[in-house]
């Protein structure tokens, strides 16, 4: 088998088979078919495509090109949840206490922010003491006997996607939907879950900007579910503006408690319900979307939502009084009110400023080096819909840094404001399965 | 300027400038951009084509990227000739000692061949003392006093052209029309030529397999040669069979000895007139292409062309007695007889297995260092709607070597034989201007 005869059939449109695929990414990994090839061969990828079985194909073979997660040993139907990525989001915090306060198993695998998106791991990090590094012998039974449990993602999760996408990001190859889905499903189906559950985002804060191409990635992510034998839903959620009030890490926790506690904002609290009801279902704990919903609506409506995740953080480590207490968490010495400059409705927030911003206030990471700042962080005073006067506080910015001139105009610049009232916001776009 | 924003430009279909056209070139010369956004962006042509001035500037970029030869000394309008490449083509040999009889200065730079392709420079180097290596002095003296010379490329024409081909070799983007045309027009333009006749091969034995594209490529370089001034004419012509009856080295020349002394074959004959005379035309000799045609065809009959090539051969310090004896030409050991396996008609004879048996017999390079074999070679007895009985040689392969099975092979496989008998062979298909 020579490459160039794989790069020549995928340009003139033919099937690879599994062999083929196989024969790229392993010869890709260990070194043996160079870069230029590899590249060549992605940007025929971009403009021809990719069938469903080379879809799937490609992406167990990036699930075989590094560790995948055993986790046989934890009891029932391990559900996982993916988001492809907003600013704001939060939602798996949300859930992880939330589906497992139904008793069902959360083993999540999750990774660090980099750009105007945040990550998980990092966010939990600002509660001090909590250890995202457990061995699987604590992560296995921290899931069989409180259901739930987060690890930082291990180094050789697919390795072979890693070196891939690295490739695409210098070549212009990242935005293929053959290419994103594959990179994505690899990653959870390496984790070891049974099923799973996409936030597909879509809006100028998110990949996907519009809904067709959103549904596209969503349709392809859940084939290849079903082609590997993972139940697998997908939720098309708005990403036209930054999810809930607070984008930053310290201050995100705090929200993840505000809707823990039954005082959410609307769009968050809809969306991290839809999402959990859905991994009810597919764990089997419920028979239907509608009696998941409520009763998950309840668990936090009755405090034992709030109560799990207090245990959460106490069983990884964590101090669980900044529950109550969130003063606890870090705080920022400046906090710097923005101004609308003239009166009528937000319009819009763009979501990927805004993550900017939190950025440059030290919230986020420009390069894998960087230190995040826990304390530093945006709160989104107004939402889209808002009416506003001139000289009303539209933002705060908090941060330990001085200069702070290009985040200040950054987040401001996010926001449009016009004297005509927007549409409401549709917070869930569609279902796909 | 980033690469990889051009990448992405050409890949949404966006016209690049000369300024960034001239960055990838000369980046990836000097070795600052990879070869893996190089082989991206070749894929990305592929896909999107590039503009009328994309392409010129393309082209320019890589004349300039190495020597430009300065033939200013030179009087009259240079006319140069390029064939896209095919089996047995002995076209520049001929019109080299036929144009510059008529007084019009033939100022040619040729390659050498590689695969089932000949070079020209390789088949002058059968003739004993023939030297392709003449400084500029020698070779500009020549021209001025007889009208004629031919020297091999130098090692720094277009060098941007050179790494960027290999690049393309090995990543399946060799066959986009404005790559292919930007690398041949920029070799001419480089060669330092005013005027150009491009020999557009079409059929089996060419590139260009069918009519539409080589008609594509053809107005692809004379829009490039009419942007750079040049004035450019494109033949097309039938590659579907080898040219005449001779491949090889020697042999090739003993083709053109009767060509030039009025008893070549009819095709061969047919296509060097049309391309001279074009060329006489472009030269400023001639008004129209039929007083051309005449003349030319008037020093075949006279003899001129013959003792013009005898001159040419002595002023390169070649023997010109090979033309009197061509049995002073290389002479191989062993002439084996490929026999027509049943009665009928020649339908076709692939070029390229006429060209890669000839290869086998020692007439060609595998690669790069291989030696010649100016002996080896392939006589065609029959062509295209020759009829044969069973039995009849239908080939005959000169060579020195023994063990020949595969060349045996691959020569008896080129030709068909049916029953009934085929159109007519057209010899020249379109003229592009």
């Amino acid at each position: 088998m020579r490459m160039y005869d794989l790069i020549l059939k995928k340009r003139n449109g033919d099937e690879l088979t599994k062999e083929e695929i196989d024969f790229i990414v392993n010869g890709y990994v260990r070194g043996e078919i160079p870069d230029y090839q590899v590249s060549a061969f992605l940007m025929a990828v971009y403009f021809k495509g990719m069938t469903k079985e080379e879809i799937s194909n490609l992406t167990l073979s990036f699930v075989h090109s590094g560790d995948v997660a055993d986790l046989s040993s934890i009891e029932g139907i391990k559900v996982d949840k993916h988001s492809t990525g907003g600013v704001g989001d939060k939602i798996s915090l949300i859930i992880i206490p939330l589906v497992a306060s139904l008793g069902i198993p959360v083993a999540k695998m999750s990774g660090r922010g980099l750009g105007h998106t945040g990550g998980t791991i990092d966010k939990l990090e600002s509660i001090v003491g909590f250890r995202t590094e457990l061995d699987s012998n604590e992560f296995i039974h921290n899931v069989n006997t409180y259901k739930m449990a987060i690890v930082g993602q291990t180094a050789n999760l697919t390795p072979a996607d890693k070196k891939i996408y690295a490739l695409r990001d210098v070549t212009a190859t990242v935005d293929s939907i053959p290419l994103i889905a594959s990179s994505i499903m690899s990653k959870k189906i390496a984790s070891g879950s049974d099923a799973i559950v996409l936030d597909v985002k879509v809006g100028s804060g998110a990949f996907m900007k519009n809904l067709e191409d959103a549904e596209e990635l969503a349709k392809t992510m859940v084939d290849i579910g079903k082609s590997l034998n993972r139940k697998t839903i997908a939720v098309l959620t708005n990403m036209d503006q930054p999810l809930g009030h607070e984008v930053g890490n310290a201050n995100e926790i705090k929200e993840v408690i505000d809707v823990l506690s039954n005082k959410g904002a609307e769009d968050e609290t809809t969306i991290a319900l839809t999402i959990a009801s859905h991994m009810a279902v597919l764990g089997g704990a419920y028979d239907d979307f509608d009696s998941a919903f409520n009763a998950l609506k309840a668990k936090i409506e009755s405090g034992d939502a709030i109560d799990k995740f207090k245990e959460f953080i106490r069983i990884q480590g964590g101090n669980p009084e900044i529950v109550d207490h969130p003063e606890l968490l870090p705080q920022a010495k400046n906090h710097i009110e923005i101004k609308a400059p003239s009166s009528g409705y937000i319009t819009s927030i763009d979501a990927e400023s805004i993550g900017i911003s939190a950025m440059h206030l030290g919230a986020g990471r420009r390069t894998k080096e960087d230190q995040i700042d826990f304390a530093a962080g945006i709160t989104l005073t107004k939402k889209i819909g808002d009416q506003v006067d001139a000289g009303d506080t539209i933002c705060i910015l908090h941060t330990n840094l001085e200069d702070i001139d290009e985040a200040r105009h950054v987040a401001q610049s996010a926001f449009s404001i016009s004297e005509e009232k927007p549409e409401p916001v549709k917070y869930i776009y569609k279902i796909i399965q």
